[in-house]
């Protein structure tokens, strides 16, 4: 099963940020081309996380850090409810009678952990204003 | 839902490389906790993608890439039949009557491939002799 919440996010918040009109979750839902229930648990999670904020008295929510600072690791780590980034997946309960068995989980463990921690810092080298530049060249909006 | 077709496949990759007897489905599906016939399967993969050879007339399978030299990556790239990481997903026809939702993707393929490489890199780094090494120092096999 696809997990989108990661693009989903970006999406959201990209239009959070560019739209010169107050984004409403179904303004938002019809550009994403999904449901805005959807759309607001995607939010409140990015609330949740202090990248959004709402503005007392306003409807609407605008971003609580720089688009230049925030990184796709952040973005991430708010929407997955996670410090670490987990993409690699280890089975269960190994039988420990053997000692492949009894070690191959610490040892996969580290293994992906390694690998993951320099996913992660990929994740953090590219920022909401990278993904914003990208829509610009691609759009001709600079043209 | 979890995928651990990698993590099953080094799993029976290490009991195949280092076991003295010859491993079947059952003893590994034993070691790994799961049943026979998914370890059947995930070694059905292994020996069509080549890293796993069946020495005619006699049972059992063994590696046909030495394990210093079968990496995570190409490991990855056989159980999930994919010669490109895929890690991150992308949410579906975002509406393109929006600027944003028209640019999104092939923007989100670019970012997330750039990122998906870098991870397959560190795949790459990681071979199935890495992993047996860690289990020996472990289990104090060496000492």
């Amino acid at each position: 099963m696809k997990n989108t919440k990661l693009s989903v996010a970006i999406h959201t918040l990209i239009l959070i940020s560019e739209s010169e009109k107050i984004m409403s979750s179904d303004d938002i839902a019809k550009s994403v081309n999904t449901n805005s229930s959807y759309i607001r648990k995607i939010m409140a999670l990015l609330k949740n996380g202090g990248i959004l904020t709402s503005r007392q008295g306003v409807s609407g929510a605008s971003l609580a850090i720089p688009k230049e600072k925030l990184t796709l690791l952040k973005i991430y780590q708010t929407v997955e409810q996670t410090a670490s980034v987990h993409v690699l997946d280890i089975h269960d309960n190994p039988n420990d009678a053997c000692i492949v068995g009894r070690y191959i989980t610490p040892v996969l463990k580290e293994v992906f952990a390694e690998v993951e921690s320099e996913f992660a810092q990929r994740l953090k080298g590219v920022t909401l204003a990278d993904c914003i530049e990208r829509i610009e060249e691609k759009s001709g909006y600079y043209e």
